[in-house]
């Protein structure tokens, strides 16, 4: 970490910051220049929070930090990509994994039909809301328990693993005891305390983007679930928050190749909720693949028109069944596997 | 709500779309131009979602929402603008209501003595962390219960009543058995179960503003504590993020209006967060004042070179009392009250 | 159009609405409904800004338009994809056309280096700055006519056509007597006078979008130049600006799919402009084709540690050729067409 | 300035940099660390680009620039606050300056009668377009010349100096024959060659601020101007474009205490643009005012229901009226100072 002093700072803030540093078992290298001394901080490892500890002392002009803030979802302490199992799927590894399935749990035909028909698809994971986030207290917000007892059916019937969204830390029992995956949703993305009790309930956790979260950002609640002893978490990009209306949000598909530079852990790309509208989930499923995603999460239903949420951004069977040949090729053309049942390839 | 049909929208999904309408128990009254079928829906009370629940139909290009989403916290349900009564101070009225103290409680020593100075400066209500919400586990993150019992102590010595976060449903018991204001941040704005539990504690809630927050959304957010049956309500704009660096936050001073002419809750202005750099608290906390804003929240420290969080942007006491007498005039300016300590208001 | 009448809007402020309608030569259609009435406007064409006009009567709640503002950009005025002639290079048609050259022309034996590698690889037009608008008076600022002349060198080498930026209408006529496409940057995107004037210059103009433009802005820009009979536009995706520090501009791709579903106009991608950083180039390249793009714009140098201007987002000749296998094989799974040498392919 | 190496980057690499450095007539200090060597660059004046230029070697990390890229717009290149004198009107001293008019010239009765109550009620500068940037190329453009002609006759009329907008450099001379301030619209603010022409004109400058442009690009688009020999620059904040749809654009009132920390030049606030609607321009013309505020830049029309341009946010003479009154006793409690005319004061 290097300090920047001021130029003009005194004799006695410099020394004032010296003195902290040392106060925090770390070393001070001091490098005078005409206008400005220049401090550079040594020691290993650095607390987490050197630099807002630092930057607040009189004379300070700026801390440049060197090293990153996140450490257990960087490189540097997981050089192997990480890979998660769940049941018969593998998350991460050269095969890409499709989750597919209704925004809500409606009713037990319309999960189970929705389950049938996105494996015969190729999708090999479920996905489905039970306890829904709505912006309005008046709307629609899942059918809760009995929603996952439908899941879990909908998994007998399939053999598709499930994931399902937990909202708060009191509901973390009652969904574990059926999802194979807990998923936090966009909104809860700096929830930490529901962030640190999801990590110590034994299962993968996807953790969605923020709508206005940065990408550290990102990594650092990846690192309050990791911290907690559970290494298998999955990033999913979503889109964010922009001036654009043409969209309901903006897809930021360069956070896929940014976080796997940064990260070992695997990072998917949500169509549906970047895109806002049925018509943009292919465009927008392809780009997500070709920029490196490891798997996509794409929202499909019975009947998108009689939905209960999110109908507008809902593929119907037809339109998920003509658009996974479509991904498969893009798979193909950027060193990524995704096998798709042959009868679908051939459409 | 008004249905504008597609251009060339078939007589069959005309006719559907008119079915949904009378099936939800409301008038359809259909106007066919020459180019587009419109449906003006007409009953009272339209569900809060009709609008999603029919852009779905096909054939549908748009639906027009023309009442508002939000219902208890707008003027037409509640006609008065709402004063909250805490001990001794009233929010919402003609006079202004200054919370102050530190980010983070951090010993009975600090936070006794920025209430004493706080208060000394004119100050009604003190503010201080006890659970802190941190973007990475590795922060500092409060003294937890310890903190609570502290602010306790501070308002027994001050007689200032409290405010401070609550991050999670759990600690709502601890948290209201010694705060009078229940704080939720920026980062919870939309953990709706957060909303919904501490709307039944029956304390008055302040309700931070998210970082990325539509206000329509905020207004929202506050139904989910007033539809609980709490009305009391305190709105705070804290900056929202956008792509400008100089500050930490952009102070959207605008919604201070916006939301005062939607909605009949007070509405504070918070220039620590939004500024992130003590030198800019003076101008964005009269800025916000000049807005109409009933109040303020400033982050004030004894010694912010040495704070725990939050230092680069709290004031020390003597900025805190300089700038007092500062908001005062400016208040007395645009017809509010803010009532300062002679010796203070001669400063 | 649709107006939408205030609640308890006074039939005085109705009948001024109307008359106003009426005044403008159009039909308006009244209905009553128990709260309010709402007007509906027919004729053809309704005056383009007939909104703005209406939607500041008193009474008036809202105008709703329901046909797009722009005409001359969208499909229903030209419902065929255009389709653009640049020597030998046929814009929009199946096969993608990938642009390459430097940020800015610094010498003939750079510029004419990069035309041959770039060529050899697979590009089939050149780009390069002679005249570079730059956010500081101090930073490089192009070669100007003599930059012009090294790229009319560079495609007499190679029979590349060439594409470089205009500023200002002054230089129109200059960069004119030189290039095959006229650029339009970023910053000029709304300098609706030299958008004018370059729609009157006889040559194709390939116009970027804005940091902060939204997409409907985006083709009212390209009226500009479409109304002065000019149809031969295409549009350049490069990023747009949002709070996410991680890239020097976040990509929209989403834009392609949008603009494409209301535009017959070719739309590209400038991966270089948008990551900021050349690690991340090849994904976005990708991405952008995996999306429907017509095609890419992507800076390249023979020596980035060297350039002028850009350097850092710049590809060497290496990556280039190593991209563009990688480019051909995403555009073959998408079903476009990437012609690239058999060297090149086999890499 | 101080380069950051990476962790393990070879001598060859280092020896690389300084050998730059070198080159460019700077000195270069090395401090090697445990895992990383820094590099002080040394001498004065540095290199506007340098960093840029360092950063793309291979082996740079980081360069870190400690002083600020604009130079004449800052304090240390010009220690007293800049007064512009216009006329009787100096902007940038202890008084207020109040701009208001039309956006449109529309009419000679319109802009003289305008003209007057502006000046009855206190304003001593009038705004009016001539040449108006429209986002459609359909919307009214403008009377041009006509409209200049009728500024000035408005000036003789009433003796208020006027501001009207400059769109591209072949008009400077037009507009500079009448006006006695050129404005640079935001669509402009990086029309670089516009900006170095007006800088030539001899007349002040008002630069309103981008729509995405961050603070220190606007004080080097201000330097394009200051660099051709012309020192008298406005700079007019007008809102930038976020995710909020409440307001056309967002007031970034933070933006005045920002720029007026880091420069000398006069910093107005324009509320009508910010807002786009009548009802929130007094509060954001209090706060803008507040915040520490040179001037204001107000929209008034004779008759906002017929404007051609902008009147939903166009103030009516009364309401211009009673705002003025309201703004001086603001300016009063922040120790400014505003003269109103008596009759107006009472009001």
């Amino acid at each position: 970490m290097i300090i920047v002093m001021e130029k003009g700072a005194a004799i006695d803030q410099i020394n004032d910051v010296v003195a902290r540093v040392r106060e925090l078992g770390l070393g001070a290298h001091l490098s005078s220049g005409e206008e400005r001394t220049i401090i550079g901080v040594v020691g290993s490892p650095l607390p987490p929070t050197l630099d807002e500890l630092l930057e607040i002392h009189a004379g300070v002009e700026r801390v440049v930090r060197i090293t990153k803030k996140f450490k257990l979802s960087g490189w540097d302490f997981h050089p192997q990509k990480t890979r998660i199992q769940v049941r018969d799927v593998t998350i991460g590894g050269p095969e890409l994994t499709i989750i597919a399935g209704p925004c809500s749990v409606e009713s037990e035909e319309q999960t189970v039909a929705t389950a049938k028909a996105v494996k015969a698809a190729g999708a090999t994971i479920l996905r489905g809301g039970a306890y829904k986030p709505r912006t309005s207290p008046y709307e629609f917000r899942g059918l809760g328990r009995r929603g996952l007892e439908i899941l879990a059916l909908a998994r007998d019937e399939t053999g598709l693993p499930i994931i399902t969204e937990v909202m708060t830390p009191a509901d973390i029992l009652d969904v574990g005891e059926f999802t194979d995956i807990f998923q936090i949703g966009a909104r809860n993305c700096q929830n930490y305390l529901l962030l640190e009790e999801v990590g110590k309930a034994g299962k993968p956790v996807m953790l969605k983007r923020g709508l206005s979260m940065q990408l550290e950002e990102w990594l650092l609640a990846a690192e309050y679930v990791i911290s907690q002893g559970n290494p298998d978490v999955i990033l999913c990009e979503r889109g964010i928050r922009t001036f654009e209306p043409a969209t309901r949000n903006t897809l930021d598909v360069s956070a896929v190749p940014v976080i796997q530079g940064l990260s070992h852990l695997p990072v998917f790309v949500d169509p549906s909720h970047a895109a806002g509208k049925r018509a943009l989930v292919p465009a927008l499923s392809l780009a997500g693949i070709a920029a490196g995603a490891d798997g996509l999460m794409i929202e499909v239903h019975p009947s998108p028109d009689h939905a209960m949420s999110d109908g507008a951004q809902s593929l119907t069977f037809a339109e998920f069944e003509s658009l996974m040949p479509r991904i498969a090729k893009v798979a193909g053309a950027v060193g990524r596997d995704l096998r798709v049942p042959e009868r679908v390839a051939a459409l």
